[in-house]
């Protein structure tokens, strides 16, 4: 497998082609960004962290019967994946109010919500990622009815897994945002990563916060926190 | 039927008490705002033309089966409704892009949607009356899923109806905003208004706005719009 070109650079990620049309490679960085690029800066460790993590979740995702893009870990940093069409559209589950929608809609953060609350945005940094319904991503196209459906179930079905997955660790799973992907077959498959960058941990005796919140706010010890999570997941 | 005491003042309109508890008399005010209050004025005559435009459409809603809480006007600037329980929702449909979609998605105004797009916000002035979708209009208690249901298939149903209605008066029906309410006997009713306030109303021949965006964007012509709107909701 060789490393061709790189395709794109994202705020945490590098997307290479490789000598095969149906795989990329993706390179995990140590940069942060947060409030829509506002905010940047490095964690140490942190592409290591989450391609290995990012690894271990989507190997037990696919055992609990979710496609996935995720092919092998290649390096440290670097993991081999299906090569997808990205929805641009962020999905997101909240089981517990955090962050942005405290703000927005006056909820106290903290707040176990009676059922999971499923958001869909618009992927697209120059508009800063806005919300969107059902409808808008009918009207834009960004994906079609049916694929809407497909995305919903499988949201909620990675929630209920990880969920529990994560219980047994001792991490509250607060809220996540996966992206899917149509691979060259037409199959719609989990992309993306899961990784403290893109979900909210927090310990179930301690409440305290094991991702990238710890950036977010300046909490201090965000190193720590990543390789916690690490640690829990490889256990 | 006598006019008590005032229940509340809106940034458009009073609602007061009578003598029977499932009725209410609204007062329409010709004070205007924009932009979550931002921006104040005051449109001379608006307050008698939309208390008229919305007696005339709220009738012609009920003669196609729609349920309003519309009794009868009672004066030039009033009119006497059922009392209501409003839901916290601003029911919004979309036909054409327009306004703070166009912004918020990069849409050029004046797009002909597909298909409508329909929105709910939380009706909330100290958050701005956010965009939330379904589940959270179920977790925050809005309304219940059949509930929902039921405001989603009326919101349908208006538009179809104006949307014709409109479009034999010359007017093409661009977006609009309607407020629903339970009355007495526990039935879901349209409540509120529906008037250049609420509604996006533009010439079909000559795409001339004839609606709140005239105040809005500094148009100028405003009374005529308003005046012009009511001339051919009557005619
Ligand atoms: N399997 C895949 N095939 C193609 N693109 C992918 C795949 N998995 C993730 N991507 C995309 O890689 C890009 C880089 O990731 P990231 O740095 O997280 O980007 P962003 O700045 O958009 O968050 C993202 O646009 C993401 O959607
Ligand atoms: N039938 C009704 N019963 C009770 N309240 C009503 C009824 N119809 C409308 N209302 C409410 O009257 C209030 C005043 O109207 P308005 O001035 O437009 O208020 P706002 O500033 O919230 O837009 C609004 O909160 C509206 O929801
Ligand atoms: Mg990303
Ligand atoms: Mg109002």
């Amino acid at each position: 497998m060789e490393k061709l070109e790189q395709l794109y650079e994202g705020k945490a990620k590098k997307v290479f082609k490789t000598d095969q049309p149906d795989a990329f490679i993706i390179e995990y960085k140590d940069d942060a960004t947060a409030f829509n690029g506002e905010k940047k800066g490095s964690i140490g460790g942190k592409g290591v962290i989450n391609n290995k993590m990012t690894g271990v979740i989507f190997t037990m995702l696919e055992k609990h019967g979710i496609p996935t893009h995720f092919v092998k870990i290649l390096s440290e940093n670097e993991q081999l994946v299906q090569a997808v069409t990205i929805f641009p559209l962020e999905v997101i589950i909240r089981n517990t109010a955090a962050g942005s929608i405290c703000k927005r809609l006056g909820l106290e953060e903290g707040l176990k919500l009676k059922a999971p609350i499923f958001e869909f945005c618009y992927k697209n940094d120059d508009f800063g990622d806005p919300m969107i319904n059902d409808y808008h991503v009918i009207a834009m196209e960004l994906a079609t009815p049916e694929e809407i459906e497909i995305i919903r179930e499988m949201t909620f079905k990675i929630n209920d897994i990880l969920k529990a997955y994560f219980l047994e660790k001792g991490i509250n799973l607060i809220d996540f945002k996966i992206e899917f992907g149509k691979n060259n077959r037409g199959q719609i498959v989990l992309a993306d990563e899961i990784s403290p960058d893109t979900c909210r941990f927090w310990d179930v005796k301690t409440n305290e916060k094991l991702d990238k919140d710890r950036f977010r706010r300046n909490l201090g010890n965000i190193e720590e926190a990543y390789e916690e999570m690490l640690k829990r997941v490889q256990a």
